[in-house]
């Protein structure tokens, strides 16, 4: 039996190690409507390649595939170690239970990076500060009830019959556990799917939806992350196209003083 | 032995059905300064999905993630159906050499693409017409001879010296294969690894780079784009940030006609 963490997002994402084997289970505070919140099983597995014994470097790049519902209970991850360069590794890491089929199918970038010349391009948005805006109230889905949402640009308003007219895809928010917790890279995972889909934004109403694909990639490491220090990220988010029963997304996060600690994008399916 | 197909493309893309196990080669026509153009192997990896028997839909999402270097010749690509649900399909294919160690790492996510609601929010960017603008000069990769470059914005300057202040890392061109071909969701992923790294642009120099893993999403299925019958896209592309030794790229594919065709994410190792 494991002691509970500190932060009930660690209590969530917590693993058992195994050889190639890691388990984890679903939890009921990062639950949304038919299954768990996509961004805790990303960080999830994020957390058992972070915590593996052969694990060097930070984390660069993460895609997690979204193949079939997970069940509420424990699940099984068959992390495997694929390649290691120089200074990075590559990963893969399924996702089953029981002896089902794979649910959820990851590939991982990590590496040890290095100094090197920087130059940032994109920029930080205009924002009004944390403490001036209300956070946005809490919505069914547990998941929701562990974020604090406060919006500045592009806060949903969902009726029952939608908007006449397409509305705006993008948002510019802040968001931060609701329980102030450092962000890392774990966190930083769970809140690129954080964002309210963009089809809920583009029809105002809720729809059925699914994240088929996410991508995202760190523009920090442990260290930097260390030195910022902080318990929460502006994100804006952004459609490009919804066509044919799929959407996409793609979002920054950054942190607030203003440096770029991670960009995602990702591919979802809906039924409008 | 196979017939030479008509386009060199075609070729150099061919694949060899086995049960599991496909097998490619490496093309000439498509190299880079130490192995294939990562277009090419990408392109590759997803012919074979394609023309697997058990495909399903069209490509929604292609995830590659780049190893290790191929060597010229001949490789094996383990392709693995990993889980089907009613309307998509999830696939992960391994490419190796020989005996070696997986050099190529994918994922992709197929579906059978159903109307919709339908709403491009992003702009077709303005554009001066292809036939107006003089191609960029090919340089010594076999790969770059293949395709017609027309660059609206964002020429690349390089200079031995590099440039004094960061340049911009945008740019605006048209893409076409140099010896037209109709554009599909192959050449449409071998194009979104077509840009020239965004660190050239930003340096206006030449320097080490890699990309460690592309994504990319399709917007339009194959009926779209035969519909569209094209042979070039409007192609943009910039960068978000370069940070101890990586940087991403991020970038979009149109057609002629202002609908866009697939978006595409990067993130690439740089030594600067």
């Amino acid at each position: 039996m494991l002691t509970r963490t500190q932060h009930l997002f660690d209590d969530a994402t917590r693993v058992v190690a195994g050889d190639s084997r890691w388990r984890g289970r679903t939890s009921p505070d990062y639950w949304a409507f038919v299954g768990p919140f996509g961004g805790f099983t990303a960080a999830t597995i994020l957390r058992a390649l972070i915590e593996h014994p052969e694990r060097a470097g930070d984390p660069v790049a993460l895609t997690v595939n979204y193949c079939a519902p997970i069940a509420e209970g424990e699940f099984d991850l068959d992390v495997r170690f694929v390649k290691a360069n120089r200074s990075s590794q590559h990963w893969c890491v399924e996702l089953s239970q029981g002896s089902g089929d794979v649910a959820t199918l990851a590939t991982a970038v990590f590496a040890e990076r290095r100094p090197s010349w920087a130059h940032q391009v994109a920029r930080f948005p205009d924002a009004r500060p944390f403490e001036e805006i209300k956070p946005f109230p809490s919505i069914a889905a547990t998941w929701v009830k562990q974020y604090d949402f406060r919006f500045i640009e592009g806060v949903p308003t969902l009726r029952s019959a939608g908007a006449a007219e397409p509305g705006s895809a993008f948002s510019k928010l802040w968001i931060s556990d609701r329980a102030p917790r450092r962000i890392d890279c774990l966190s930083l995972m769970a809140m690129s799917d954080a964002f309210f889909a963009r089809i809920f934004h583009a029809r105002g109403e809720v729809l059925p939806f699914g994240t088929v694909s996410i991508t995202t990639y760190f523009h920090a490491d442990a260290d930097d992350l260390t030195k910022e220090d902080v318990t929460r990220v502006l994100a804006v988010a952004d459609a490009n196209t919804f066509h044919k029963s799929y959407g996409d997304q793609s979002g920054q996060l950054w942190s607030p003083s203003g440096r770029l600690l991670a960009t995602t994008t990702q591919v979802m399916y809906f039924k409008a």
